[in-house]
């Protein structure tokens, strides 16, 4: 059977590229950055120069790059670490309704030692109002969290303007940027983001390697306390072959960001024009325009998204419904509640993201072989049965 | 020119097994864990196995074992998270002079947010009294941190007899381990300790992948805040690749423990033998017996550790100076500080750390090259001048 991946936010091939480099580092120049001889210089070099090409990714300077685990260490980093270091400013952070579970439990967190939070609502679309956040800044304001864009529903936010508003009120503005840097373009300056997240895996590179872009001059602790690397922000024996792999993945997603946009946002726009024809009462959510050029995000009405999703995967398609990051808890999406989409409708979500490997076939077979299970499961649910809409399975 | 690698603790080859499981992971199995699907199941066996064989190595039952990204971030994990966890009990933590610096620096994190800390002497081999560690109990000590083996000077420190009486006392015990785990046996029931950091690098696994024991029922607060990867203790997308790649490094290491140390030790105590005839003024630092056997921690004197290394390394030998972590900011050994050692001596330091791949020959090599670097260097220093025993270079 046919592997059809239609689930590539949560898990994407390494490229080739990256996978050669990676090997290399591991058995050949194993050197630890720390190291004063040879085998350490070798090391180090390597680390500059994936500091480089993940800085030219996002516009920044290659000093303004510290490389972490992944995007939650990224999130807890930039949230804890300027909440921390601040704490003689003020003591309030304003953040979204539709974040990551990275930044949703690391505000909790701080919330328990005593961070006051505001929580800003969003639109149907998920759109965060700029007008919003500039209500809620206060003189005790030390951090503005906003995600670039969701990872769920795949809306953009108008961070450009939220950037300004940070600006003007001298309040730092980090982004969590791990749905779109390496997807879209993503330009720290442009943006007016002083911390902005982003992890290796959203651009074919390895799982282990993130990074966090702090902009020169702003104040953080580090969330791992150690030894001199990273400029003393991050300690820890650096993950060589995951930078270097990182680093890799970065310059290839550079060059190739249009083709692949442009790939992407085909597949994406016939699903959305023919996933309602092929299924009743499908809704597409997330923003019509402001949207991450691979995400298709919809509800099936009467069915429950898990089960879509299991029985999909018999058929060889992989696909999500909702985040990975909580997957196997069963619960419903905070996003999607945030929208104002009904906890019922929420259960029958489906997540769709593409990527570089999927073709026009993926997206026929997907289409032939998602509506016999929609009514295969409609036929079974309770609920639908009362709509008197049941027909019986041929 | 031939390199000789007497800085395994620094970075050593990755075992070509590793390098193989690794590369699958990365291009083929490249499935997410939290994934529901088929591609998320296969990539969560891998976790479970790799847990098994982590597990096995240090006689813990895979539900204790928490994956991280490295060392740092386990010791990190260990002392915030126990630390946070037990405000309401107490907050007082027990540690000793001779820490890495990510026990170190964690717990000046930790002396900002107002935990009291009692840093514990050793005697003149860097070894710490238990009944020190007795005395300095109070009734609101919520964590006692000793590390295992010493990374530095190779000295094991007495943990089975600080395990039992922080049992006594009901008071949480960590040792960090990343020194020993994979190196010595290491079981952490023998060892009485409620909390275990280990490091896949430590026994020719990749970097970026560590582990955290936590015995079941310590109470202990995530460090990395978001979605509900392991067991909620750990957020963020595992590092599939790194995991397998120590687990499989685990179970080599256990299989091949006794050769491993057998052929270490005996090169160990070659240089330990042989280098003080080689060199004047040379002494040995840390335990005659309770050391690492892959540990020779050296000085000599009127010298400075660096020069040698430098000068070492043009040669092809790569060696170390103290404790990579630290090295580029050349500052004296707090470890041999603590020791008693004075700081004129303890920047002659040198430290050779042996590994499998090390020869009788590497040690003939660097028992050759070593001593004109030093009269070299002696014949260039003004202290070794004023002692009158110059000779003129031939």
């Amino acid at each position: 059977m046919r592997t059809i991946n239609l689930d590539h936010v949560a898990a994407s091939p390494v490229l080739p590229e990256v996978v050669d480099a990676m090997t290399l580092y591991l058995a050949e120049k194993y050197g630890n950055p720390s190291s004063i001889h040879s085998l350490g210089e070798e090391a180090e070099e390597a680390l500059n120069e994936a500091r480089e090409k993940v800085a030219a990714l996002i516009g920044a300077s290659p000093t303004e790059i510290v490389f972490t685990s992944c995007g939650t260490e990224s999130n807890n980093f930039a949230l804890k670490g300027v909440a921390h270091a601040n704490r003689a400013r003020g003591n309030h952070v304003i953040t979204s309704g539709v974040e990551h579970f990275s930044i949703m439990h690391a505000v909790k967190a701080l919330e328990t030692q005593g961070v006051e939070v505001t929580r800003l609502p969003t639109d149907r679309h998920g759109i965060v109002d700029p007008a919003d956040v500039e209500r809620a800044v206060t003189q005790r304001t030390v951090l503005i969290s906003v995600m670039h864009g969701n990872n769920e529903i795949g809306t953009i936010e108008p961070i450009e303007e939220i950037g300004k508003i940070a600006r003007a009120h001298k309040v730092p503005f980090h982004s969590d940027a791990v749905a779109t840097a390496g997807v879209i373009p993503v330009d720290v300056q442009a943006l007016h983001v002083d911390l902005l997240s982003l992890a290796a895996d959203s651009f074919y590179g390895p799982k282990g390697a993130g990074a966090l872009y702090i902009r020169k001059g702003v104040r953080i602790a580090p969330l791992l306390d150690g030894g001199i690397q990273e400029n003393g922000l991050r300690a820890g024996t650096e993950n060589v072959p995951g930078i270097v792999g990182m680093g890799i993945a970065a310059g290839i997603a550079l060059r190739e960001l249009p083709s692949r946009m442009a790939h992407a946002r085909r597949l994406r726009d016939r699903l959305i024009a023919e996933l309602p024809k092929a299924v009743e009462e499908v809704e597409i959510v997330g923003h019509p325009t402001r949207r991450l050029p691979n995400n298709v995000s919809l509800t099936v009405k009467y069915v429950e998204g898990e089960s879509m999703l299991l029985f999909l995967d018999m058929e060889g398609v992989k696909i999500a419904s909702g985040s990975a990051c909580i997957s196997r808890s069963l619960k419903v999406s905070h996003v999607m509640l945030c929208m104002g989409i009904d906890a019922a409708t929420a259960q029958g979500s489906l997540l769709i993201t593409l990527g570089r490997d999927n073709t026009d076939r993926d997206i026929d077979d997907f289409l032939r072989i998602l509506p016999p299970i929609v009514q295969r499961l409609r036929d079974m649910s309770p609920l639908y049965k009362k709509t008197g809409k049941t027909r019986a399975v041929s």
